[in-house]
């Protein structure tokens, strides 16, 4: 079975565009019900109080976003999809529809005694994550998926941001328990490695 | 990267899909759950009483089914995207998936006397919305992305919209605090400029 | 802007899709949390104790699909799209994203004293449901938006089927103040006289 | 009517991709809000102490992902689809829409007294499953929907496949009684079955 990927590109695309949008569920609203309990000015308490909410959500947010891009850019190298790519871009949706969980954790403990916790366990899903996209590449280069064009180089370059990210999200990780801040920006700095992968593979495959 | 808008015209359907229907979730059901609380026609009380909620829903099921309308008819100008169109989209599904929390704010205080801030904080979110629609239109105009046949006329048309519709959300916000209901309808008022817009756009794209 | 209409099939899909998933979640599990309170076999009675719930779900599923299907059947008779007929539509995606709560609102009260006013509740949205789609036709024919194919029969035969529905949804939410469960029933039994409408508007359509 | 399957592959595709998101929902944050009741490390018991919803969870969304495949696979070997079709899918998605309600009932009850009925609960849930599966195909064969090219060898395949799997899943449900965690593995089992099928199939149509 090597097929056109199209059909799933379309349940990625679904399963991205969902993901992205539950995490403002994750966001509650301050003063439960009508009638609240604060007085004038007490909402701009609240809402100012969910700064921890605010930044999860932004950091899940453009993850999420950056990801989908590049699942994107890398479908369009892949000249056909086999049945071990239907399971291993399985995996990756899996770290996806994961993450509302981990921001979540994120946003509940960022301002508490646990903030440490919270970020190594963000963290620790990316670790997962990153391990999960190294093997749909892996599986898309054993299964001789890729289109004639794409280059030795490039996968190279791919493979090696693929095993420089991973191991800064296990810094990250452990850095998080020290302080939890920083582990944040370090997570957080992948963005610029992974919005430049998706420009390097995209300025290979324009030699097309 | 040059390439046809077809996929991430699918991811934007998708996000402006779920969007639109996850703002049922943040009505609550009066009387939580079996063998309710109240006499019979305390139903009937209960579901008056959610008045400002369905103002809400309301409210930004209109201004996203208006939002995806104006996208459409804003990609149907564009005969490519390219690397930063895709983030400046982003930024808009950003705003978008960000919509059912302020509505959820507005829902739970516009009976209370933070009535004003909730409707503030509402209006405040599309002066976002507004700032990111003008950065996507102008990722697209300065990558020479838009389709030969749209005059520079409709280009300034759509600009000074976007300029007129972040004036107005501003005083919205403003006169939120003394008059949270005018507010409101200032808000609401828009939906015409932009069902307008809209029309104006397909017009001048009919001359192809 | 006379187009395709592909783009809103994409669009309403997603929020058909989306709104029968959603059902579920009103669904709650009986013990909230682990270690729940009650001893071995207690689970089944929870489970059983649900029943109203279970019969909301499968009621607003069969509607929805059944709207999806013939929202899919009237789209087949459509050649072209215009602007009044997006927002006739969002008038129908609104009924249909607005579905979960009155859903919630049954389950929630069809095992109490309000059982009454929840189906009369439910059948209520199913008028308004009946009128927008009564207007979206209203919106194709005005428009000249039907294949040439479709017969002055077959739309006389829509829009008569329209009337009759609403009807019986007017009828269904006075006899619910009486009698719940047959108001229910009645509501149900239009499923039927929908199902044969799409079987009636294929096989006009079959003669193309 | 015997038209394309893309936009039933489309709509059903939605179904498959909100269903699986939505699993994570389910996974409650540990330490409900903000300035949480624990001390420091109290987030890592917390999140340890959520075993049942990970295991719940993960197992859910292989049998959706397996099932979004086969699903896949299956409209494959359709040339078209017919009105019968159209409601026979739409009990395969009820089936799908509906797991999250028992996976969120396995998750809530596998550390307590109740796990057997949770697991024959759950297992229940995949009888009634297989059934549809079992009559969606019975529709397709019966409609003569099947590519001329699919043999009588494979449909004989298929359908012993799906009377296997209902069988597993009744004696996994009555495991379930005795030694839960036995039931849940004897479902899980079925993973390798339904995969397998996958790939005969596809083999099979690969002769094309």
């Amino acid at each position: 079975m090597n097929e056109n990927p199209s059909r799933v590109e379309a349940f990625s695309d679904g399963v991205f565009a969902i993901a992205i949008t539950l995490l403002i569920l994750e966001i509650r609203v301050p003063h439960g019900g009508p009638g609240g309990r604060g007085g004038p000015g007490g909402l701009w308490t609240g809402l100012l109080a969910l700064w921890p909410s605010y930044i999860a959500f932004l950091m899940s947010f453009f993850v999420i976003l950056i990801e989908w891009v590049n699942h994107h850019e890398l479908l369009r190298m892949v000249r056909a999809v086999n049945y071990p790519f239907l399971f291993a871009n399985g995996f990756v949706l899996l770290t996806v529809t994961f993450l509302p969980f981990p921001t979540a954790v994120l946003a509940a403990n960022l301002a508490t005694p646990d903030a440490g916790a919270a970020v190594a366990f963000y963290c620790a899903t990316f670790v997962v994550n990153a391990l999960v996209w190294n093997l749909l590449f892996a599986t898309i280069v054993r299964g001789r998926l890729l289109r004639a064009e794409v280059s030795e180089a490039t996968v190279g370059n791919i493979r090696r941001t693929y095993y420089v990210a991973m191991s800064i999200y296990v810094l990250a990780a452990g850095l998080a328990f020290v302080q939890p801040a920083l582990g944040l920006l370090l997570n957080a700095s992948l963005w610029i490695v992974f919005i430049r992968l998706g420009y390097r593979s995209q300025s290979s495959s324009a030699q097309r």
